[in-house]
């Protein structure tokens, strides 16, 4: 029943006659703590994991308790499973497929570093509350870091999704470490055309098994969202701010992960997020009704041209490297241009003769904000001499995506352009409003 | 005296003996309008051009003028000027260096595109109130569009600096584009290490002869922060948000072009902006103490090696590229990883081979804030274990010109290492509080 527990606390868990999945409440230093016993991943053997009301796991010392109460048993975790499965495996609204990363993780004690490993079931261990919001059904596709993602992965996914929507799942929760989760949400955004129902890529900045996880709160609004939102889009569903009142559902082809290592890392560039949904409150709510509509079915077409490359140029940078990448036979360049999409005029030449051997050439800004604008400056308008294409206000690792995927449709570089150019799924966002640019602080701040 | 004028506008002017440079006041449609005549590059001659006391260049057609009176005769353009020049050569308080760039641009109107040609003396003619707060003396180095910067120029402009405070100017303006402000920024702060007085580079997004254009206030603040701040760092000064309120100081290596088009697109990145210029009021507000003071002498060590990379990395990405950069002989790799700087275990053995061939290998994160920590995941481990180095919270950018710098003087990799880690002027900012990642807009909205 404790199998994760060992030493001193597994002794104090046998004394009180506790497992697992018990819901106590216990007194320290004169503070009342209320939880549900977690399995432990610590690597001391005196550690109590104590899941609390707001989400949080904590680790408690079992020496530093105080008074214990137990407020109720958990249900004894194999009693009633088979039977339990099969009905899910019938009945499931949401399911979660998992490929990897933090949200899937455990630290591996001995090194301090962090693996993928805890399996799908672990994780609804985790999360038994997930079952009082739709029937769920789980599976494990790959198990990687997300750093480790390739286009093929994207395919394997794609599919994946395709299959379980199917099957009748109302809608889908991806499991996705949060490194590379936004290129996922791009490649899937453009695969999957058409959709019964949302597809919702979900990880967490910290592991599960560590007090302040992000992970729980947000699979479990991920499944709200699979199964209740109204759209059918590919979207990102990640912690909405420092605290735990939401996490914000993001627009696949229109977020960003923008920090290393805060819970709210995830914020939508060049747009407004399509909804809020609050933890405590189970509530979705919609911020926008231009959406995605749901289908009749779903249609998947996940091919990608791998053979492309993201380029951002800086002072200094040689021309030379855009001459290498088009005789290793490279079929689309996306350049991070300054500005409003510029590059030294060195490069005029280097574009000209890419697009002239048929390599398709975009321009995006590495300001990441606003829009690419070529027809204000000189340079601009000599680099669509060349045969450079302006992409709007399309992110630059979308812009990527987006290419991979067209080029392994089209070959023909005018109708290559016109595809780039083609709003499909909301990656090009014709109107800009000044609520799409974030505050700063811009004030006195007395440091240490 | 008005020889950008022609055609009606210039019968106008002659009409009431109007010339550039005096204050007036006109009724148009029962609207007051007082106002500095300006020159005008407007393509129609039925344009009269005033300058608003706000700052904003605004047009006028002639032909709605209801009502004309003259408050100030301004002083006949070469009236007294020689006399006036040498004074100022003498006694200036502030050089502006100018080097190009929309700050010093007008537009092509034949075209509608924009070009750097007007002459600093013309930049004077928009903001002659400069005058009432320093005396200033101003120079041309180059007029190059700063996408067009290369790391040959630096040296040139961190000259330049160096004669201008040694000859006795308190602060140097230096007038720039803004594409690739923050990377001479940066280039300029490594170099000169140390300095008696600020150096402020200042841009603006809106060419001075476009009604909303920055440039006045972004060149005016800069000009009294030259004059007046107590630092001796340098900064770029543009606006800090999208009014005329204020302007922000910015240490040169923690500031980033956030936006394509904003006024306010720059922006400080881990870490908080020294000051702020309020431009009604004539005041400067310190927001730190923390800031570099002023030396006796001006040292300067513009050395660039201009043979490094900067490698975005992405999904798919193949790790030829290492190996072809280090073939073509590169002396150094600043990476663009994914979240606490990670790439797909694909890179760790052409990491290995670029190290041990004396390549400089460094990790930045292309979430841009907040810090990389290769010591979280195996990932990290791995790659430090193949030789490459977490560069802290240090924007890709600014690790970059820094690692350009540093190899132009350093060829031993560990102590490339050593200096790359080593705090030169506030490029690593140890401490990160919640205030310094911005708020994005979270709520409902509605839209066309």
């Amino acid at each position: 029943m404790s199998e994760t527990y060992a030493g001193k606390a597994l002794d104090f868990l046998k004394r009180y006659n506790l497992q697992e999945g018990d819901t106590i409440e216990i007194i320290k230093n004169g503070l009342r703590i209320r939880g549900i016993i977690m399995p432990s991943y610590s690597s001391t053997d005196d550690i109590l994991v104590l899941k609390l009301d707001n989400g949080y796991n904590i680790g408690i010392t079992v020496d530093s308790i105080n008074e214990i109460r137990v407020l109720q048993k958990g249900r004894k975790k194999d009693e009633g499973r088979k039977e339990e499965k099969k009905e899910i495996e019938k009945e499931s609204e949401v399911t979660i497929i998992s490929t990897g990363g933090t949200i899937v993780s455990k630290i591996e004690y001995d090194t301090g570093a962090v693996r993928p490993a805890l399996t799908t079931e672990e994780i609804l261990e985790f999360m038994p509350e997930i079952n009082e919001i739709a029937k769920i059904n789980a599976t494990i596709l790959f198990s990687i870091l997300s750093e480790n993602m390739k286009p093929e992965y994207w395919v394997k996914i794609a599919n994946e999704v395709k299959i379980r929507l199917d099957k009748g799942a109302k809608g889908i929760v991806i499991a996705h470490g949060t490194d590379t989760m936004t290129y996922t949400a791009s490649a899937l955004a453009f695969s999957l055309k058409s959709l019964t129902g949302p597809v919702v890529l979900v990880g967490s900045q910290r592991s599960s098994d560590r007090p302040s996880s992000d992970a729980p709160i947000n699979l479990f609004t991920a499944v709200l969202v699979a199964k209740n939102a109204p759209f059918a889009e590919v979207v990102v569903n990640m912690h909405g701010e420092s605290s735990d009142t939401y996490t914000l559902v993001h627009r696949g082809v229109k977020v960003r992960k923008m920090h290393t290592s805060r819970r709210d890392a995830f914020q939508t560039i060049n747009d407004l997020p399509l909804a809020k949904v609050y933890y405590r409150e189970r509530k979705l709510e919609m911020l926008r009704e231009d959406y995605l509509k749901k289908s009749e079915t779903n249609e998947v077409d996940p091919k990608f041209e791998p053979s492309v490359f993201l380029l951002k140029y800086y002072p200094g940078l040689s021309p030379d490297i855009v001459d290498y990448l088009v005789s290793k036979g490279i079929k689309g360049i996306i350049i991070e241009g300054t500005g409003l999409g510029h590059t030294s005029s060195d490069f005029y030449e280097a574009f000209r003769r890419a697009t002239k051997d048929g390599v398709f050439v975009g321009m995006t800004s590495q300001c990441l904000f606003g829009r690419v604008n070529m027809n204000v400056y000189t340079t601009g308008r000599l680099l669509q001499d060349a045969g450079v294409v302006p992409l709007e206000d399309m992110l630059p690792e979308t812009a990527l995506v987006k290419l991979m995927w067209v080029l392994a449709h089209e070959k023909d570089l005018d109708k290559v352009k016109e595809l780039m150019l083609t709003n499909f799924v909301g990656e090009i966002n014709p109107i800009h409003i000044p609520e799409m640019y974030p505050r700063w602080y811009h004030d006195r701040i007395r440091l240490q």
